[in-house]
């Protein structure tokens, strides 16, 4: 399960799209830019939007959301749900909006995208995705936060990373609730999936990776699981160099 | 997927297995009692434990918190993961620890107890579950709570009940969040499987299932969601007859 990190491969994850307050990706809209106009050719070529983590919205409404919120950073996108599989090899870039990942991850495997979309990705096409869409670059889904609405044939992702994403993460917890922590959630995560490192990525932070180097960026951070170690708060920054 | 209550049925689910401050199960022994008492020839065999959520600690150490808690209620209680498949038919009843659902229907299925206990239970001998342990009485388990760290070859639990419950059931949310509310998350699944009522079970209230009567009893009650229609608060007592 553990891949060596393609240096090919360019990737933005953000933990949420929204910060309190603030407007759909406004938070990491710099972070966006920098990260999708230093790909030099993907401005010229559309961006692949993947609209399939939507379970309350239709495709076409998640498309077109996104599409108006990319026009205002000066990038064109079309919906893979409307597209052939050619699409992916045209794309200048992916984007996979976020949702619920068990619904992200079936219309992914069944519509025949998830293959197709990391091939493309181990050939250097940037892929930017928060939150279910982060989910996705990583070995599985199964750090993810979300209720498993619909069954996908495998909780198996697209595999790019050798470590488990939580977004959203946090520590806190309702008073008086007994329902488990997030903490609690992955510690059980590690007594089944112990060679796994789990990376809680805070609200508000990403991670960037690209010519092989993981970054931490922006937000309040992340906390680090390892099987049997204390986990470890990381500010952005922070060195990464153990994760791959 | 809407099965007829069986007359025979004899269950009952609790939402939780402790309530703030609370010893375990104490918040329901008088329930418990009254429930697994009444069965008449049920306290005579041991109760065979089901306690496979376990992940943080191991089937032996939960059996014997099990054994323990239900000696001092007066109930004689086995493992069933050191018991052979003979035990369903022998044992005087059934008891579903709460943990993490994924585990639980994973082993059920893994070991051959699904069948074999959802059979007995068609019996007519009494089921006790908490949490996960009440998940695992509806038609699938995909209005569980829990992280999917482990991947059950289905979704698919006993189907025992026509409609889903959510144990732990709460509208709270975490202030400055941007995680998805359990009423956000019920809405998705309705989306998806709009056949199907969720029962939202709130922490301290259970529910129970005797001579095709079902009651919601103890604690604050429930919320009860259909697909379409406005979700509804009840309060035990409260009429569940549009429920299968």
């Amino acid at each position: 399960m553990h891949q060596r990190i393609g240096h090919r491969l360019r990737l933005l994850l953000l933990s949420n799209s929204r910060n309190p307050g603030g407007g759909w990706l406004d938070h990491a809209e710099g972070e966006i830019r920098d990260f999708l106009g230093a790909a030099g050719a993907t401005p010229r070529a559309p961006l692949l939007f993947l609209p399939f983590a939507a379970v309350s919205m239709s495709f076409d409404a998640y498309t077109a959301m996104a599409r108006q919120r990319f026009a205002k950073m000066g990038y064109a996108l079309v919906g893979a749900h409307r597209a052939g599989p050619a699409a992916a090899r045209a794309a200048g870039g992916f984007v996979a909006g976020g949702g619920n990942t068990f619904r992200l991850l079936h219309e992914m495997r069944r519509r025949g995208w998830l293959e197709r979309v990391a091939r493309e990705l181990r050939r250097g096409r940037p892929y930017l995705g928060w939150s279910a869409g982060a989910n996705l670059a990583c070995p599985t889904i199964r750090t993810t936060n979300d209720m498993p609405v619909i069954e996908p044939a495998s909780l198996a992702a697209m595999g790019l990373l050798g470590f488990q994403l939580n977004p959203h993460y946090t520590e806190r917890t309702l008073p008086r609730h007994g329902g488990e922590s997030r903490d609690q959630r992955i510690a059980e995560f590690h007594v089944l999936n112990p060679r796994l490192p789990v990376l809680g990525l805070r609200e508000g932070s990403l991670l960037r990776l690209e010519g092989g180097r993981l970054e931490l960026r922006l937000g309040p951070g992340a906390r680090l699981f390892r099987a049997g170690r204390k986990p470890r708060d990381l500010k952005p920054g922070a060195s990464l160099a153990g994760l791959r």
